[in-house]
């Protein structure tokens, strides 16, 4: 971008399109991020937003901009990519994998780092660690995923005691991740479920207070939950991640309004089929992700939208992905006919998180080009 | 790899497996790739395989051992690594994007390119194209994804002579991709879809031969119709991919014997809960894809093997993945008292092809490191 010069229109970009990218409007990402730690401040709790959705220092800096330091991430890797980006405290909501002791202690001894176990035998990993580590004691509070259930206080205490004494050090906490609000069904039930989550978490800290004395700290996070609850006390931290995007599965639970979703692909069409009212887009799994969310009895991995120079536009929930092969997208489009081959479509995709790990960088909505990170898979070691 | 040393054994490779790795079987892979191979050698038949299953110049060697030069890809990006790799002759099996002549133009300055067009407007862009590109029309053959319908004979007809217009060149041929098969139902159906593609495609190239001629050469090719099909003739050409891995859809197809299974992730336990007869995985929707098949009513991610020395070892039909989130996988398993968390569970994945985009390399089960294509998704112009 060269200095004052003012930002292209969106039309003036998606015109230079020759294939799939990954579209990033930062004002409405801005404007995501803003009204949940504002929400989170107002609620008097810890604000650790989950960078696992962007995974780009780029917009890392929004977060910094509102004053976030602490972060969660899900991986190692994405732990090392933003400690270099310069964040220093660093949740990784990922069990505690025993085989990677060594690039822990790389990390713990570069940032602030937080861990989550749920068994022993994890925990016994941590024997003899140097390094200060925070230990999370994960719960499963309904999801029916990872974490010691809600409804086993005495497998939570045994494993405290056990953290502690392996450890040498206080616990953290308790975490957990109620990932069955995005299948509630209603926001009235995710509300439901959020308040079922603290009371769950409640409980089982004061067990614990009970138990040894002293009172863990509750960290707690999902989209759903944290954005559809009126507000968010009664934890002391959460971590929502997905919505600083947003998607059509948030968009179909109630999380965000049409004009919050901030991340879309723009895809060229390839086919016009008028008689079986379809489109074909380059746009395929490699790109959206495989990742669905059902409407009206129907599988659907994205939602078109009309270009709008404001920003990525609405979606219009008649226009929709309903096939997905490696690199084609069949749409569903109520006017055909008002699509050519050479058009690029925009798609909002069922699941933000998984659509952005397809790509290698994002593009603005305003033209920049924003990195982020790109999981090496194999071969290349951590830097420690 | 030093010099003549035996290979590791798999469980060499497993005890050093931190993270998921793509494990590939290259006497598997081999083994199928032969098999196809003579199949289509006994049928008299060419055979062009789509390398986008493997994306990987290393696995190319093996086409190369059986004398095979032609190949198929379905982006721009992969057919010009693939040049890079020494291939010649590639057909770029995606529809025709006109917003990349450019790209198209360097890359038929390399290589003999074969490319897709169903719709005039695509051909268009062919218009003045300087270097001389095979032009295939694509026939929707029943999938309902791209391609002019086969019961559309007179759209097919003009459309070939646009094309011959527009080009001053023969077509190539008639081509499509009877993707329905993977829905069939039963390996009987399978086949019958192949003999209705045969005829319907024999039928079509029959009329374009009435109207104008010359017959035109015809291409079709699915891994489901070319693996159970006793054999491949009636047709010019066949492009199956994935039978180059196979996967648990392709098994439960009929495709495939179990012992054919060539690609797995090696995925770390990081959970364990008898209770639920569950284990947790490291190795979630962005290792295996969130792409699915549905066994007994039941959504199915992948099937775990125990490894065997002799290579990945057999699938498990009752320890299957029922649930993926970005980097866990949750795996319903018989006998949760056999798993340790810090042991390592080999996937067999729903779907090879986009199992192995997720990766930027494999690992042999020998031991070697396998490179493979990395899609740049935007930014980096290809290579002219």
């Amino acid at each position: 971008m060269k200095g004052r010069e003012p930002p292209p229109p969106l039309a003036a970009i998606l015109a230079k399109v020759t294939r799939p990218e990954c579209l990033v409007d930062l004002d409405r990402a801005r404007a995501n991020a803003t009204r949940m730690a504002e929400k989170a401040r107002r609620s008097g709790v810890a604000f650790r937003p989950h960078f696992k959705t962007h995974q780009s220092a780029a917009v890392g800096e929004i977060f910094c901009d509102l004053d976030i330091t602490g972060i969660t991430v899900s991986s190692l890797e994405m732990a090392s990519y933003f400690a270099d980006a310069g964040f220093r405290d660093i949740t990784v909501a990922f069990p505690l994998n025993p085989r990677r002791l060594p690039e822990l202690d790389a990390l713990a001894g570069r940032v602030a780092l937080g861990v989550l176990v749920d068994n022993p035998a994890a925990a016994d990993a941590l024997d003899g660690f140097g390094r200060p580590v925070r230990v999370w004691i994960e719960i499963d509070s309904g999801q029916g995923r990872s974490g010691i259930p809600w409804n086993e206080p005495a497998a939570m205490v045994a494993l405290a005691r056990h953290v502690r004494r392996v450890t040498g050090r206080p616990l953290a906490g308790l975490l957990t991740h109620a990932g069955h609000s995005y299948t509630a069904g209603s926001p009235a039930r995710v509300r439901e479920i959020h308040a079922e989550t603290i009371s769950r978490m409640t409980r089982l800290a004061g067990e614990l207070e009970r138990a040894d004395g002293s009172r863990p700290l509750v960290s707690v996070g999902d989209t759903p939950c944290c954005a559809l609850a009126a507000e968010l006390s009664g934890v002391d931290e959460v971590r929502p991640g997905n919505f600083v995007f947003f998607d059509a599965t948030q968009l179909a639970i109630g999380s965000c309004a049409p004009s919050d979703l901030a991340l879309a692909v723009a895809c060229p069409v390839v086919g016009v089929y008028p008689a079986r009212r379809e489109i074909v887009l380059h746009g395929g799994a490699i790109h959206l992700s495989k990742d669905s969310l059902v409407a009206d009895g129907e599988r659907v991995f994205g939602l078109l939208a009309a270009p709008d120079a404001g920003g990525l536009g609405l979606p219009d929930p008649r226009s929709k992905v309903i096939a997905l092969s490696q690199e084609h997208a069949v749409a569903r489009v109520p006017d055909p006919d008002r699509w050519r081959v050479g058009d690029v479509a925009l798609v909002f995709p069922a699941h933000a998180c998984l659509t952005a790990e397809m790509f290698s960088e994002y593009r603005a909505t305003t033209g920049e080009r924003l990195p982020r990170f790109v999981r090496q898979t194999a071969g290349s070691p951590l830097r420690g």
